[in-house]
């Protein structure tokens, strides 16, 4: 048996999610709220279910649900997608990821990833006979720089991977970033790839760069996003990609094989709930009272805090405290101090450690109280 | 813009029930039930979502539900699999097939696959860069001639694909069929992917003959099936597959790379619905007197019948009525007499005519009555 993968390590996830359930730890790794998500949109499944909605729904989703989405993008970032060609429902943004690569990288084909670098890219180009490119993230604030990415671009290069708000980082790219970006791009045949599943979640006033928002990006551009990050359920797996038709159009051909289409009376209830934008608009300043209040109980800790513009979470440089590898360090936190987050290097090239772990603060308080009491104690 | 499946065509399901729509037809093409599904499974989802199940589920499916299926599995087929290895919750029987095969269909592989076939297989196989090499069922029974089998086999046949009941000639593979199997595959290192969807819908006292039952097969087996199917609700898009574990743990690396993980909630839901097994095991005769009722209605029309020994679809012959091609036939049904069906010719070799449409009987009486007064008009 030859593995098409073989050098798959134990998912990240599964592993501190398995580590944290067996030590009886404080989850703040796999990235998920530890709150109660809106009763509204429950009920709103249950009328779906009872409503009859229980049958295969189209290809791309319902209609009701891709008009929805395509008005909260045009208010949001100007740009009008056609509700009828230009969206899909997915199962999660994760399958979303999937067919959009699938469906454009062919063996040989360079694809730019930036690292550290959410960890399901990577293997998705590599299973369609892609070959990572890699751009190291630069600093403490992981910035891009737009110079080494030209240096990277080649005939070669079929697709450039974006992703902001930044898992795990927390950065955020600017307007500065995405003219830039469109500049690189803009008399080239390169698809980008823009995993925007944290749109909603950015901080301190800070406004979200979609690749919508470009006319000289969203031309080319394959936008994903998640209603799990977004409306707090992440178990639900439901996320939806946005494209020009030329693009939709080769999606769709994997979509088809893949799920073909995706959970009925869910889209039902999310295209009722996405009428009162509220539920979206509320994000920013929801998490950034979690993010602050989850600052402010560990500032007397030796961690130093890596500032967070955005995504659910928060790195910690715990360099002042122990050399020890992210990830022995992370495990030890799991097993000893019963904290689970998760090590950086894992998204990091060839795993390079960064004295960092990612923490999810989308916790309830009083968990952030006990991960805080944790962390005062080791450092 | 390269596309990596050309040849895709629309698809046929999208297709027919769209024209349906459009012409206000009787749909009986794409295969879904037209009755509601089960109040109690939509009330063990609203609990499930209330009481807090919203968040990612482990990878391979919450436990409960794998031991479950593997009792159930046990139960019907004598084959323990280990609930913590051997089986995956995947989104919809498509998501299993799809990881299925992209697991291990390697570039030049050969796939064994009998026509006419489910759709999904085909391009899948493909765009692993696999070869599909057809054969041709027999006659209007749609037998296997095992001694072709034989001869297609070869070092290169990666996987041979099975799919039993069988869509869309409603027949299934006996005893007899899967011994000839086993002794074909026992001294190789050939993959079995068997598609068994519709493992409960199965007449006539006949027994489903699963891949799990057979030693020799399920060694080398990935066996999938559908809680859309089985349980009335194809738009929940929740399903599984069993295999041994050196198998599913190829299988892993594919699903976490698609999805993740499925329907956390609706997990929950099935765990404790499948504690009841006249939930699935009263299919066989719900169906049956469907189709009887359907066929009792239909007998005074020239539409020659297949017979069905199991799915909930039902072929019928046409040849003494047109020499239209299926696909012409069944656009004219749709446009003109409003009632949709499926031209077998899509799934066959080359699209090659059957003179044979697939009418699904999963309808309400008084639905198959209006499509027996259509069809009595016709011929
Ligand atoms: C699919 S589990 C990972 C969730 C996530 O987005 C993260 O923790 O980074
Ligand atoms: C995914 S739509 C097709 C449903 C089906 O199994 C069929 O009609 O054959």
């Amino acid at each position: 048996l030859i593995s098409k993968l073989p050098a798959s390590p134990e998912n990240i996830f599964s592993k501190m999610s398995g580590l944290a359930n067996r030590y009886n730890a404080i989850n703040m790794s796999q990235g998920f709220p530890g709150f109660k998500s809106d009763d509204r949109l429950k009920e709103l499944v249950y009328k779906a279910m009872k409503g009859g909605y229980n049958q295969y729904a189209p290809l791309a989703g319902i209609p009701e649900l891709r008009e929805e989405i395509v008005k909260k993008i045009e208010v949001l970032h100007g740009k009008k997608y056609h509700s009828d060609s230009e969206i899909t429902l997915t199962a999660g943004a994760s399958q979303a990821l999937n067919s959009a690569i699938s469906a454009f990288v062919h063996p040989g084909d360079d694809v730019i990833i930036f690292k550290p670098a959410y960890d399901i890219y990577e293997p998705i180009v590599k299973i369609n006979g892609g070959i990572p490119v890699h751009i190291q993230l630069k600093g403490k604030e992981y910035t891009v720089d737009w110079n080494e990415v030209k240096t990277k671009i080649s005939d070669k290069t079929r697709m450039i991977v974006i992703n902001t708000p930044h898992n795990p980082s927390g950065t955020i790219l600017s307007k500065a970033d995405m003219l830039q970006l469109e500049n690189l791009l803009k008399n080239t045949n390169i698809i980008l790839l823009s995993d925007e599943v944290y749109e909603h979640i950015i901080f301190d006033g800070k406004k979200h760069q979609s690749a919508s928002a470009f006319p000289q990006l969203s031309e080319r551009a394959i936008v994903c996003a998640s209603f799990g990050k977004t409306f707090h359920n992440t178990g639900w797996k439901m996320g939806y990609c946005v494209a020009p038709e030329i693009l939709m159009k080769e999606i769709w051909k994997f979509h088809e094989i893949t799920v073909f289409c995706v959970n009925h009376p869910m889209q039902r209830a999310f295209a009722e709930y996405l009428k009162d934008p509220e539920t979206y608009l509320s994000l920013p300043q929801f998490y950034q009272e979690k993010r602050d209040y989850f600052l402010e109980q560990i500032k007397d800790t030796r961690f130093k805090v890596i500032p967070s513009a955005g995504t659910y979470f928060q790195l910690l440089d715990y360099s002042e405290i122990t050399t020890e590898s992210d990830i022995l360090f992370a495990e030890k936190l799991v097993k000893e101090y019963q904290l689970a987050s998760i090590p950086v290097s894992v998204f990091n090239i060839n795993n390079q450690d960064l004295k960092q772990l990612r923490f999810c603060f989308a916790k309830e308080n009083e968990t952030l109280d006990k991960a805080a009491e944790i962390l005062l104690k080791i450092g």
